[in-house]
């Protein structure tokens, strides 16, 4: 059980052994996690890091206390693997407590060596079966599943087998077998209000269209769970939030993947994301009820118009727009027009202008 | 469908109608909604609104359209139940783009707005179909249950038909019938951290429990089915939080409900909950790992020194020891021991201090 995984991760120590065994320092070489090391990969398009390289090495104090942590770490994993166990990451900070030398100072200390760790084995950290505080949100849609949890499979699917509050995304969603679905496509909303309102109006009946809520920025689980339905299903996903500069970074976090985890953007990240809205063009064109933008606001839409990911002409002509407008809005904003019309109107315009139906 | 609640609120508009035909200017009278308002009331052991009452009058301008936006806002809930439809606060904030002088300038004006009307009514706004943004959390545990969604009934066994994460609390828990359940207590629990550790560790089929995951500050749909399970299937609820403050006003929001919404005292607190931690002197016996307490720690607990909620040997013990330790301490600091201290040793030690189990 979880043989693979430990080898991966027993193949570092092993390393440290020989280097140690043949007179050397232990060192070990990790990709630069910065802006400046981050390039776009035309076969997978999305972003991932570049060549250079840090070297965590047991040269200097600091260095050597590094890979200390790591072997406990790597140590304790193992053990959880061999026993099928699994921990938060803040409990993992509570467990070194008793590492005394390798004791953690704080969180993020030991967030940012998992990290590390997945860089280094090319696993992830689910595959340690560690697990985020955040949890993920939920699907509602013609999809039937079959989740492999610690007390057996079952077998749900996602209208027939749920409440209105629809199926809790797991912690861990690779250990879910998508066995059947009638759907023509995914949409991912970014607020409970919104994926309510479509649950309510029928949505996902009328429209085969499997609902997932982000709730705001999107857990690891749920990007996760949507690049599967995209990869495995062939369903294209559309992305509808607010029209606002921290949503374009929510739609930006489901369609390329962040600085921070861009060694896992070809297990999460969905380049072919389409975003339906709510934009700044909508405001104009739909008459939307709006908000004066914010000088953090103003400041998070500059940032945007230098960010790659943004450098395309749908982008800078949006945030250029909304700069001029000085206004955003939000996706509830078109309960100006009626309950219904998100659901008969403007979510039918918006998906056909970009061929989902 | 829904005539006793369109009655009621219709019931208001009469009433300004007599009024107006008695040559009178329309008012209505409501229970001030302040500290100085709130009385514990002895027979439910819940926080009441005492006698004091503001007046709302069409005398100035100011309160004639506060009457008139609670018009509108009548004409609209009544049509949303003839129609059995629902919509969210924010929404309702939307809708009065179209109602001209009755236009509401922020959210926070109709959201009032709502709270003034259920109290005249004795209504819940869950009666009138209005759901908030914040969704609800999960439950696990040996409860069979029946949902009323509006694509018919769904029995979910909050064990055997859902997946790790467990049954998605809908925002209305009133539409759930409890069927069958073999539950010994309820145990609420604050961080989605601890809640995973419990469900993983099987401590809901190890101690017949049902686990509901409070989410932090509990929404009202959490709070309320917790008070369901706690009077209609007579079990203990044990509340399990971090060791800090902000956990402790969690706690009386369960055990006492909020001045806020003191109205709904009845509906939702449960004023026989039970704390079990982590508490001041846990710190101390239990020998946890802790953070230094902030200056805003500080100010919260000793706030609560002067809060009645709180005016008990209990707490003031706790409260008094935290200040004297100056730390604060998380449930998660439980894994110091290792990951089963907390289902193994910790709970049962508590739990049976207070003679659930």
């Amino acid at each position: 059980m979880n043989e693979d995984e430990i080898e991966e991760m027993t193949e570092i120590a092993l390393e440290f052994y020989d280097q140690i065994k043949e007179g050397e320092v232990p060192k070990l070489d990790i990709p630069t996690r910065t802006k400046n090391n981050i390039e776009f990969d035309e076969g997978s398009k999305v972003w991932k890091y570049g060549s250079k390289k840090s070297t965590r090495s047991a040269k200097s104090i600091r260095g050597a206390y590094r890979l200390l942590k790591l072997l406990y770490t790597i140590h304790f994993f193992k053990s959880q693997l061999e026993e099928d166990r699994s921990s938060t990451l803040r409990e993992l900070y509570y467990i070194s407590e008793n590492w005394e030398n390798a004791k953690f100072r704080e969180q993020q200390e030991s967030d940012k060596l998992i990290e590390d760790l997945e860089i280094i084995t090319d696993l992830k950290r689910e595959d340690f079966h560690i697990r985020p505080e955040e949890d993920g949100a939920t699907i509602v849609g013609p999809l039937k599943l079959k989740e492999k949890t610690r007390r057996g499979k079952r077998e749900i699917h996602c209208q027939k087998d749920v409440g209105e509050g629809g199926y809790q995304i797991p912690n861990n969603p690779d250990r879910i077998e998508f066995l059947d679905h009638d759907a023509d496509f995914v949409i991912a909303i970014e607020t409970g209000g919104m994926r309510d309102r479509l649950v309510e109006n029928g949505f996902d009946e009328n429209f085969n269209a499997i609902i997932v809520h982000l709730k705001g920025q999107p857990a690891r689980s749920t990007r996760r769970i949507t690049k599967r339905l995209h990869n495995e299903l062939n369903l294209p996903v559309a992305v509808f939030t607010d029209g606002d500069p921290w949503s374009y970074r929510i739609f930006s976090s489901v369609s390329y993947g962040s600085i921070k985890s861009a060694h896992l953007s070809e297990y999460m990240a969905i380049p072919e994301a389409e975003f339906i809205g709510v934009c700044p063009s909508d405001i104009v064109e739909y008459d939307l009820p709006t908000d004066e933008l914010s000088e953090q606001d103003i400041k998070a839409l500059e940032s945007e118009l230098s960010d790659p990911r943004f450098d395309t002409d749908f982008w800078r002509d949006e945030i250029n727009l909304q700069l001029d407008l000085g206004k955003k809005s939000e996706q509830q904003s078109l309960a100006k027009y009626g309950l219904d019309y998100v659901t008969e109107t403007y979510l039918p315009e918006k998906l056909s202008e970009k061929n989902i139906i």
